[in-house]
């Protein structure tokens, strides 16, 4: 019986704790006040009346309602261009509730009739085929729960000083779901890819016309035509009735409302592969095709917005994800990168999906800054901000994956630091 | 290129081919209609005009407002007892989404504050404790992702006539969900369980009282105290703001709306753990404690309501559990259970959880007879009708889990049948 935080073998500076404190016994030290009448606890006025009915689909609680996607940057002058961002700081584990997946659309959603669209492939191909859903729902499918991520995601920490915001606003462009569908290879070897087809162009039933190149060998590898999304059909905002998904790359590159697939002999250099989309450098050339994005880690709690009221042990979370495959592994500095513990990972750490990590901290109450970095299995280590930007041009944003920092303060607020 | 049916190897009677169609390459055989003008395909009206923008949170197509919980069986006479049962023949993959997750009250979902509900820990232990919500976000959390059954599933097969409804009237009252919480081990090491403490008895929050006696070691081993489902905090349905969680175990005792733990040195024998939820047999004895579901498999699609509209290939799919472990293994049969093959399973296959199994049948149009049966990695195997029966009290209809069967007829429609 741990009764004390004194108890508790520190792992870092700061009071950050050694990771075992996760994987049995011990506890948060004294959080439980003590129940004087404990058993005589009074029945509360809801424990004594009946409750509401049950009806053909449920909802969150009304006290949650707080809990929505934030930060709609619309652009302005357009119609539903932009995007909206999932509120990281008030989720736990690693599934995010499809209403709260983040969305970035270039022309709005589409309203499509699932009846009558259709999938197309052609190009180098033997055989051109065309696709319904009542065609495709009869095809052997997969399920596999992955992360997307906007290759935007995280570039407001381009800008020269901390923008303050929530960590969903800041780090909001990634979401997990369960994504199913048919690989697109047995949609592929149906059709019969000619022996000059190496790369596909994917174009989308949106007014934006969103089109990308995509190098055959992931086509092959890992991508599916999602059709179902944590269970259900997909959302609209999402795709439905049917879109790309690329395990581990850049979220721009699953085009939703996938209408044409078409197999050419090299990329098609599109609108949204070369003028977005691309990593320019300090040089002035641009990197294309950077496809897959770096490993990363976001601390969501604790985080701006979300208060801590009293010192003691708190426990630190977040989430680790890496284009590259499983996270391997995730360290935690509660002193501005003095020194570093890892954190728990818990149970499910599945390849290109967000892992949820833990660390307990026992907080004194004084100013602190905490950060998190992670390592994937390849190897690969998430870098310090000033090692990101090494050869980049200023002014680009896309695939920003550096450690980043929140300060905590005396009186428990968080705010968003650089170090 | 594989381009016929005739393609395939057959693994089992009436045309149920070999699993490996799902591994890679080979498809379902010229479902793809051959696209004459391909590439030339016209942009629909809805890819030409800006789409709906975007909004604080998303939601499901108007095209699938039919995916909802159906067969509401409201007890007459009562408010807000029932149950409502997740659409499993609309859905795919393992999680199911929160909305659609299956019900069961016994006086309706309590309004609970949350920010006045506590959960106190008492009985015999050293240290009474109590807890709000505040307070319990601060633990080392786990989430892991698992499924919930309530005893009475399936309970409809036991009646003499097999009953024509849908697959999720029959078989949804079984969910599975990333559930996350404080392991309760954690919280009983702070309390202090005294060497007489055996069992604990947890309450809810609800008008019913409800209350079930759960013995420690389960309560130590990978019993949680639940605050987050699918990433989100829980529903009022399933508990907000936390509820006891128990894997593997039938959905009764996993209480909701917990309020109270008391340790106690033997079961409390309460009205739910006897004169309900449990077991009485053939000689006028009754189990009690019948606590584990047992290893089940359920074929979602074919199904009642999904015709099948032309011969070919088809996707036979389903969910398999045990409340042991693992899923081991699933086989098929298409001609009522004279032969047998081995289901593909989808790659994520997690203890005491729902597991995706498929498989390719070629339809030849005919009637016939199509079954699941699932093994799991302890060794038990899904009993056939016919044995489950041994030993029960006629009328009893709690934790039934033999092999179910869909007549699929010359016109394609499913009927529930017993064989």
């Amino acid at each position: 019986m741990k009764t004390s935080p004194d108890d508790f073998v520190p792992a870092a500076g700061n009071g950050l704790l050694d990771r075992r404190v996760f994987l049995r016994a011990g506890a948060a030290g004294s959080l439980g006040l003590l129940a004087a009448s404990a058993g005589a606890q009074e029945r509360p006025a809801w424990a004594k009346l009946p409750g509401e009915g049950m009806g053909p689909a449920g909802a969150p609680s009304k006290h949650e309602a707080h809990i929505r996607r934030g930060h709609l940057s619309l652009q302005t002058g357009t119609t539903g261009s932009g995007a909206s961002r999932t509120p990281l700081e008030f989720l736990d584990g690693i599934i995010t509730p499809s209403r709260l997946h983040f969305e970035r659309h270039h022309s709005g959603i589409p309203d499509i009739d699932p009846r009558l669209h259709k999938l197309v492939i052609h190009g180098l191909v033997r055989r051109p085929l065309e696709f319904d859903v009542d065609a495709l729902v009869r095809y052997p499918a997969v399920s596999r729960i992955q992360f997307l991520e906007c290759s935007g995601n995280s570039g407001v920490l381009t800008a020269a000083e901390p923008v303050q915001a929530s960590c969903g606003s800041i780090h909001g462009l990634v979401s997990a779901s369960e994504w199913g569908g048919v690989p697109l290879s047995v949609l592929l070897d149906e059709a019969g890819v000619e022996p000059r087809g190496k790369w596909l162009v994917a174009d989308g039933a949106d007014a934006a016309m969103m089109s990308r190149s995509v190098p055959l060998e992931k086509a092959m590898d890992d991508a599916i035509v999602a059709l179902y999304q944590n269970g259900e059909p997909l959302r609209p905002a999402n795709g439905y009735p049917m879109r790309l998904f690329l395990p581990g790359w850049e979220g721009n590159i699953s085009v939703k409302w996938l209408r044409t697939i078409k197999v050419t002999d090299g990329p098609a250099m599109t609108r949204d592969e070369t003028s977005k989309y691309s990593d320019l450098r300090e040089d002035g050339s641009a990197r294309l095709f950077t496809f897959p994005m770096g490993v990363k880690s976001v601390i969501t709690s604790p985080s701006p917005g979300l208060t801590m009221r009293q010192r003691g042990v708190y426990q630190i979370a977040g989430i680790a994800w890496s284009g590259a495959g499983r996270i391997a592994r995730v360290q935690i500095s509660v002193d501005g990168g003095n020194s570093w513990a890892d954190a728990a990972l818990d149970e499910h750490v599945l390849p290109k999906c967000l892992t949820r990590f833990r660390a307990a901290w026992n907080w004194d109450g004084g100013p602190s800054v905490i950060m998190s970095r992670a390592l994937d299995e390849t190897g690969a280590i998430q870098p310090d901000r000033g090692s990101w930007f090494d050869g980049q041009s200023r002014g680009n944003f896309y695939h920003y994956n550096a450690v980043h920092a929140w300060q905590v303060g005396a009186d428990g607020e968080s705010t968003h630091v650089y170090v």
